[in-house]
């Protein structure tokens, strides 16, 4: 699933680089946006009035002798997706995309989001704010240079910063007077008062025991395994993410929609375990399940979650190191620990382990998308009736797939908004239809779904485009580039210890050849009931190293601005590859069990060995999923499936790669020619 | 070429990188090497003693109060190769290798090099050095954390580290209680004395104008155009390697073998020029070229080589701003600017400039190219007459093709050390025969010979590896395979922007698919008379992205231990691609041109298109070397040019993807199937 953000995993970061040439959206009808170059300007009713919420803050700014200020998109442990109690964002400006960056100087504000979210900016936004279409630090710090004069003072809360993105602030301000400075006391907090949202206080159960890799236990002696090993000698790691906490302890809430976490932090030190969080949320129950009332090596010690900058500052005073990762952890804990007691990599131990899934934790994570096949797999059959009687629409049709995931075992939701888009709609790689505006689905139109679920024993994420009528030639070439994209980074046998960021490239090479591309990443880790964005596994240029166990999305993609989008995401555990001499090599084993759409795909396009390999996956997604729609009777389904997956064949096309597969199989033993 | 050196290209830095599973070479033979482990130690003839040397050293350590000391194996420009005068690690350790780290404790003598090296410092070091075989900062940190006490101090030469090396130091001591000490008086210096070779002392000349891209006026006003652009305001640019003051005043010398430099530093104001070098090497015409008898904007002042540490300190006392590239700049200029006047980037903006070359300069370089392929095309053809009699070994022939080159217009020798290697010798990537020790060629074994020329109007570069004899199955695979990663790499269309790091997968899957590999780099810019290994173009992930213009060489290999070794290497130019739909997308021009190895190659192993684009580039080289060969008479070269480069065909292969090439090529018209 394509998704812009830091947090569970800032994996499409790229997805407006001007490099990959992504279209800009059009504005789609002038009324609906602002135009401030008219007097008075003209505001569409979706606009908020930020008049008065921005004075209060310039008052705020100037009791701090601030020049600026910056409002990031985050929260405390850089989540991926935020809890409306965290977007202070949202309300500063109006704009309630999921990213986007908001500075504020005495006399102007901005802000900085990507080409998903331009028209939206326009709607949501009064002319008060200069709206970029940028991202990242440098065009901010560009815009600070220009805008706020030398010895200038740019304010930010140190726990919306990670120490990544505040050492990139620094960088970029070096030798430029201008200088960063860390209040701890949010500034848009102080203006927002009642209008914000209560903080979430839902309890926190532990997990099934036959749902986790690991008991908590278990979890916390391996970290502390690697604390003693480690040359540098930490006696403690300081666990930020919300996946941490929940993946060390087997512990699970819903803070943040379509993610099982509750706001914590922990300190895991050599003797004793503190988790930092709402101690009248854990039940009698939950707190004997961690030891919570005892204070030994194996005890959880429930804290404040405010307590925790005080905690781990009064911790960090005695002769102590303390181990972090960078990325998720926050310059306002950064800031109290002195440099000298810091072990700092980028991803903390518990990321680096959690990133490796047990044999338990695969074989969790394959049965949850056999499951998920299944409702997909049931909607795509359902939209095959549907469909040609013009009933369906994106919402629709997105509130039926999510009910058919509810109906499956072990269900707790959808692990994202459901992207359920027709037409033109899929070329905006971030569009989820509301009840009120949506498209109908139609035999004219291709239809992208990007949906995934959350089930106890696992997370899914899975993308399928279909077209039930008849598809240009270039659509069906953009499908088939995206398909052999993707089938040919699954087939990839790769060194042990292979970046992804350097492998991601054969997944875009047949859009490349004739001068295709897409925008955004092409895929990212997968938790076990975590998240759907699990870092630090991926293909970016910031994600670890694959070695067996990982699993990652695969999901190359095009878009045709104004058109229509096409998008194939499937999820691949990395596997031992057997290759003819020997070496230590890898490949993927794709798990989502979904067939391609057949109508989309031009056969002559593939190679014989993309052919081979499509025809082998169709055959094991027979071998999996079609015994379980037998059991469950679902026979209308297990006919669609089987003929969804029947060999595709090159016999037929005039391209020459093809036929050689079709005389390769076949014909090829009658020929009387010297070969 | 393949080198590992940080310098004008530090390129190949991943050489043993074990992940690429590079083969341990087996010590030659017991004799030769020492053993350590046995009482008294054995010592071959080869080793040095540095019992004196190290005392001396150690001297010099407790005076300072150091606990270790460390002599790395750069000179103050970080170039790759270095003058016999900078060879302080060679003095020191014994062993002369172009890669290796020396770290000396008060008790303990360390040497951290890659596997290129590990038999020649086996045979060149006493007993008093404990050999590593690892590279980077990281083990000798580890090293360190284990050898010296809490509060230790580890001193370093700061013009022997860049500023990243240092910070790379910085960062890994970070935490463990031991201090990096800067020492500007380089210990070993101290204690070298007489034994040290002098100064490189030749003449220092301009460059003819035909054969430079711009004038150094031009080039000067284009950096200050540069200057006035940047956001930050620099007032000067700092320029400290050697390439960097050759390129930007045209001038060339001989200061360091291979390389046309001389030892320098420059200093670019908005209103001054400072050239640091030694003045009486220029002659009168020179310093009236350089206009240097005047202070203008447009005036080069010579000022003392020594003196540039002071004279930058002086003007960084100014209101100023001055801009470095951070890899070539030492620390030992970098911590006397305040960080509130240092404009860093990776590169420097000539670096930056001096990679994309003018349409002049690529005019150039092809020219030097054509006249190379000459001079290595009448090697070949000798070898083929003469290799059967026996009468040739690797030091022989590394001369005549020297020779031959020599011979070639407007020749300045060559442009690195000839690589000519047979059998199992090719194995080690860095292997050059002595007049002593060398093998003799064979039609029993594969023969690699890299090599490369200085000209005044293009520096060149090639891999070509032959067999002209019987190879085995497994010898034609691993050619062949290496073949299409070139191949599939040098028609690869990529976004514009697109870094090498991400494309260079593309030369090494063919091997991936079998379980092969090699454990170097893809390949490195180079220059126009000035670095082999040009810096930033390549396809390391420290290079920078490709654009129009630049120039790299392309050269996957294959090594298989104590047998053979492949590599396949060319020099290629980005141009811009014609893609089916629109956009802005790039691809190589190779513009090298030497046939490969008709006995070598496997034709059935390769895809219809790599077929095509073989025989595309054969009739490139017929095309362009071809009347040359003919105006110069060179008819037996001719001859052997038409034979080596006949289109190949598919025809007679069983491989279905070559059989479709030949179908599609020829006999697809009389079959009666529905294609």
């Amino acid at each position: 699933m394509a998704q812009a953000h830091w947090g569970c995993g800032p994996w499409l970061v790229l997805f407006c680089a001007y490099a990959w040439g992504h279209p800009k959206p059009e504005d789609l009808g002038r009324e609906d946006v602002r135009n401030c170059s008219i007097s008075p300007p003209y505001l569409p009713v979706t606009a908020v009035n930020t008049t008065a919420r921005l004075a209060a803050l310039r008052q705020q700014m100037q009791a701090q002798n601030l020049a600026a200020y910056i409002v990031p998109d985050t929260d405390a442990h850089m989540s991926e997706y935020i809890s409306k109690f965290d977007d202070r964002r949202a309300w500063m400006t109006g704009f309630t995309g999921s990213a986007g960056v908001a500075v504020v100087s005495l006399s102007k504000a901005a802000i900085w989001t990507d080409s998903r979210y331009w028209t939206q900016a326009e709607r949501q936004m009064d002319c008060n704010w200069e709206l970029h279409k940028e991202v990242g630090t440098n065009p901010i710090v560009t815009w600070l240079l220009t805008e706020i004069p030398e010895s200038g003072r740019v304010g930010f809360d140190p726990f919306l910063f990670s120490v990544g993105t505040w050492e990139s602030y620094e960088l970029a301000l070096q030798g430029s007077n201008r200088n960063l400075v860390s209040i701890t006391n949010n500034l848009v907090d102080l203006v927002w008062g009642a209008e914000r949202p209560p903080v979430p206080n839902q309890p926190i159960y532990a997990l099934q025991e036959a749902f986790t890799g690991s008991t908590w236990q278990e979890k916390v002696s391996g970290i502390r395994s690697q604390m003693r090993k480690h040359l540098k000698a930490p006696t403690a790691v300081l666990l930020s993410a919300l996946d941490e906490t929940a993946w060390l302890f087997n512990l699970r809430s819903s803070d943040i929609s379509y993610n099982p976490f509750f706001y914590s932090y922990a300190l895991l030190t050599d003797s004793s375990i503190r988790l930092f969080a709402n101690k009248s949320r854990f039940s009698p129950d939950t707190l004997k399940y961690l030891n919570a009332s005892c204070t030994g090596a194996m005890c959880v010690q429930i804290e404040d979650y405010n307590q925790v900058r005080n905690s781990v500052q009064k911790y960090a005073s005695g002769n102590v190191k303390i181990w972090i990762g960078t990325s998720y952890t926050t310059y306002g804990l950064y800031e109290v620990i002195p440099k000298e007691k810091l072990v700092a990599d980028n991803y903390s131990p518990v990321m680096m382990t959690k990133a490796v899934k047990t044999s338990k934790e695969q074989a969790l994570l394959k049965a949850s998308h056999v499951r998920d096949a299944i409702a997909v797999i049931r909607y795509l059959v359902w939209l095959e009736k549907n469909v040609p009687k013009g009933t369906v629409n994106e919402f629709s049709g997105a509130e039926l797939v999510d009910a058919f995931r509810r109906e499956e075992e072990f269900s707790s939701g959808t692990s994202f908004e459901t992207i359920s888009a027709s037409g033109l709609n899929a070329a905006l790689a971030h569009y989820s239809p509301t009840k009120e505006i949506h498209r109908t689905l139609s035999l004219d139109e291709m239809y992208l779904l990007d949906s995934g679920g959350q089930y106890w024993d696992g997370t899914t994420d899975i993308t399928r485009t279909v077209h039930w009528g008849t598809p240009s030639a270039f659509q069906k070439e953009a499908y088939t580039r995206v398909l052999m994209g993707n089938i040919d980074l699954s087939r990839l046998v790769f060194p042990a210890a292979t970046s992804g960021r350097v492998m991601e490239v054969f997944a875009r090479r047949a859009l490349w050849d004739v001068g295709l591309n897409y925008g955004h990443g092409t895929g990212h880790g997968i938790g076990n009931f975590l998240c759907v964005h699990e870092w630090p596994v991926g293909f970016q240029s910031n994600n670890i190293a694959m070695a067996k166990g990982m699993f990652t999305s695969i999901e190359p993609g095009y878009y045709q601005d104004g058109e229509f989008g096409i998008r194939l995401e499937d999820v691949a555990l990395v596997v031992e590859a057997k290759t003819k001499y020997p070496g230590t090599y890898l490949t993927f084993e794709v798990v989502s069990l979904v067939p391609y759409d057949r109508n989309l795909i031009n056969v002559s396009l593939l190679s014989p060995e993309q052919l081979q390999y499509l025809n082998h996956y169709y055959q094991t997604i027979r071998e999996k999923v079609g015994p379980e729609l037998q059991r469950r009777q679902l026979l209308e389904e297990f006919r669609w499936l089987q003929r969804h997956t029947e060999p595709l064949t090159a016999a037929g096309t005039p391209q020459s790669a093809s036929l050689a597969a079709a005389l390769a199989a076949s014909t090829l033993a009658i020929l009387s020619w010297s070969v």
